[in-house]
């Protein structure tokens, strides 16, 4: 099982989470370039730490919405955010770069994220992007997203994830935020819910009904109070449980020049 | 000879310049990045125009100003600086890679251009950020600088550039801009003095000295009125000379993958 | 009638349209206010030679996207939109003052104004902004618009513009943009079209239909080639025909110590 | 004796600092334009929170620089620096206007505070725009500085301040930031000199030098860790000594139409 989550996520003097702290629990660093949020030197630190921790590197593009972090829907054009996407992730790459490492996967962020997994055209967007830089990229999305057909349909691969501090609809989908029970706060149940996603793929949905859920990644949220504590806590629920956490992408030896 | 002009420095709705046709006239295209001007779309049409005419590209880094169009100083934390260029270079590389191409050299703009010529932090960031990325590239820049020397004390190979249309004094630094005789307008003038920079390595300073120049690249301006035809007018008038027009890197067969 | 066009689009270096030439032609500018365009210094300018020429100045408010010049719907929180028309308005207002003025109404722009034309929550941070800051000042729409009837149902005057250049539906809307008759070219038929709406407070819609259409400015287009001179002919047009051309809103005498 | 503090310096969903509390502590609140830092929506809340406390709220203005915090020197285009400082002003001026307030002072944050401390051109710039916009305003500054004898020539009246948590050379300026005794961390120490500032007028220098400083507001740090609780312990410490605080500026009794 695969843990990720968003860092790097500060701007100038501004920030967010605590980077070094979460760069010690996961397994894949979902890092900002710049457009939703990140800066130069995050990036370039998040990189540095992340490749002399084994962290795996992925893109965390966005819309270029710094006032907006991101999270409220833009009517881009369809060539101009792909080419925005394919920009962010070449800015990270560079970075990765300068210790031996490449960016590794792409995730939208925020309102991408969500238009990606309904609208056909932000999807194809992503995945146009990805095809042009670089068509080995997997791309992180839900189960049954547009996103995911849009990928699977131009031979991009696709790595699901799952929420364990979310709630879950019966189809599979997530509790939209806002309505009661889209988040939890329970510690104890967030660990086991992200145990029973490690070990069983499946999540008991708001109803009760158990969902499949078939995971190669579990999102952790880096922004909240208490937010590393969960992590931790996830972390250490899978360890101690046997379940080996790894990158879903496999890293060669790291570059003896890097 | 190398002829090169600053392309790309549209942003969004707004345009400078006639990028398609100067892409017909130098041998190097200084692409801005998105920090000074640029965006992604531009960015990528000006990589793409460029390799399918066989024009090199070089990374036209400036400070993050649209605001002031990288013109005014900005006294920057050297590290940041250093990070932002390599920001920068990463992010145009990207283009050049959808077609098979790279960033073949970096140019700063503006106020870089000119802090980086005297000022030993802001210079060394500018090499830093090579060293960093890769170090195989030149840098464009004045010769007896302090880029110029900063760069070669790091093993950063230094091209010189010189300014037909721009007055030099007896030392052979330019005329400063808002002084008398710093911008030659007639056009039969600037053709000469391109012709003898080309041909003989020296011009007329303003006091009439004649200078020893060497320059391996002349530097065309492209946002001013009647531009593309004194660009036409020096390459035709060096081109009826013999004088073989290229690009001061030797750039290897297109990767036949790109 | 009021004529009314978008002003002071540039920003920093980059120029749209001829703000000086359409000064001369219009009695109302759309004034850009730093969000999708324009910056301090061409506010200033603007302000300054509409206050001298006793053109009106009008608050142009739009999304904070300057990559997308505003064109583009952003799916904002309400309450920050309605704050960010408040900041446009009054930083506007604030050069106004300068010159004895005041703004003197609101006009969105953009992807803004097509929010709002027909969604209730974008059409009342619209209202609620100007509620806010000065019930008084009207908005310049069209009519039948969400934003007509927002606007209307909390007192704040709505002023109708109609469109010379763009063709309408027999519903009296427009035909949407990339549709075959979309915008008109023909000046003779643009200028008939004006004064016909002008003088008779009718069009003829795309097919042959003749609309009612009372408005009480038309919108001239600035930044499209042979716009200044299509605005002159329209103006010209009018003035020939006893038309009389003024602003929509009474201003009172300068301020002697503006 | 006032109390100032910079407030409303987050960006979007960044955070720095702890408005709510301050406000609670301060007679005078230097609200950020959104230039370094502050948006609409911030700069709304502080403007509500400032007047319904009775808190005095002045123009914080700075360069266009939100990824360097306004923190870097920008060699800007006097006439620029004038018009962009004019916006600021009006645009903060228009949120207090929302309740019944206005703007009541000026004062310039970061490197602009310091150039225009020793440079006479940004200095103007500051000056010229107080004068254009309203000449009846204060500029909170140094004594000594050049602001404060741009101001006095112009006929705008300057406030100074001083700084408890600040170590003083002999001269009376302030101990450069990375030099030993720049800042002092000691409560206790500063709250001594914060009443000796505000009742003895003097404050000893780094070399045990007692230096005459009179300033009629004291400036509180609230980004720093402890800084809260800090400016409660000044406050308190003023407070049962009797010492009146209060803002600079006369304030007329509330619009009762605001």
């Amino acid at each position: 099982m695969d843990l990720n989550a968003d860092l790097g996520e500060g701007f100038g003097i501004w920030r967010l989470g605590d980077d070094e702290a979460l760069l010690d629990l996961v397994t894949s660093a979902n890092v900002a370039c710049g457009f939703h949020a990140g800066d130069a030197m995050t990036m370039r630190r998040v990189c540095e730490i992340a490749a002399s921790r084994g962290v795996t590197v992925g893109a965390q593009v966005a819309y270029r919405d710094l006032a907006g972090f991101g999270r409220r829907r833009i009517d881009y054009d369809i060539s101009e955010l792909r080419d925005e996407i394919i920009y962010q992730i070449a800015a990270l790459d560079g970075f990765c770069r300068l210790y031996g490492e490449h960016v590794r996967y792409v995730k939208p962020h925020g309102a991408l994220y969500h238009a990606a997994a309904t609208d056909v055209w932000q999807a194809s967007a992503v995945v146009a992007a990805i095809s042009d830089y670089d068509r080995t990229l997997p791309v992180l999305c839900q189960p049954g997203s547009t996103l995911d057909s849009a990928a699977t349909g131009e031979g991009v691969r696709t790595v699901f994830e799952g929420y364990a501090d979310r709630g879950y609809l019966a189809d599979g989908t997530l509790v939209p935020r806002g309505q009661p029970g889209a988040v939890l706060s329970n510690v104890d149940a967030v660990v086991a819910r992200a145990f029973r996603l490690a070990t069983a793929a499946e999540i008991e949905a708001h109803d009760g009904t158990i969902v499949s859920c078939a995971v190669e990644s579990l999102c952790l949220h880096g922004d909240t109070p208490g937010a590393v504590e969960l992590a931790r806590r996830v972390r250490t629920a899978l360890e101690s449980a046997g379940v080996p956490l790894m990158s879903f992408v496999e890293r060669p030896d790291p570059d003896p020049e890097g």
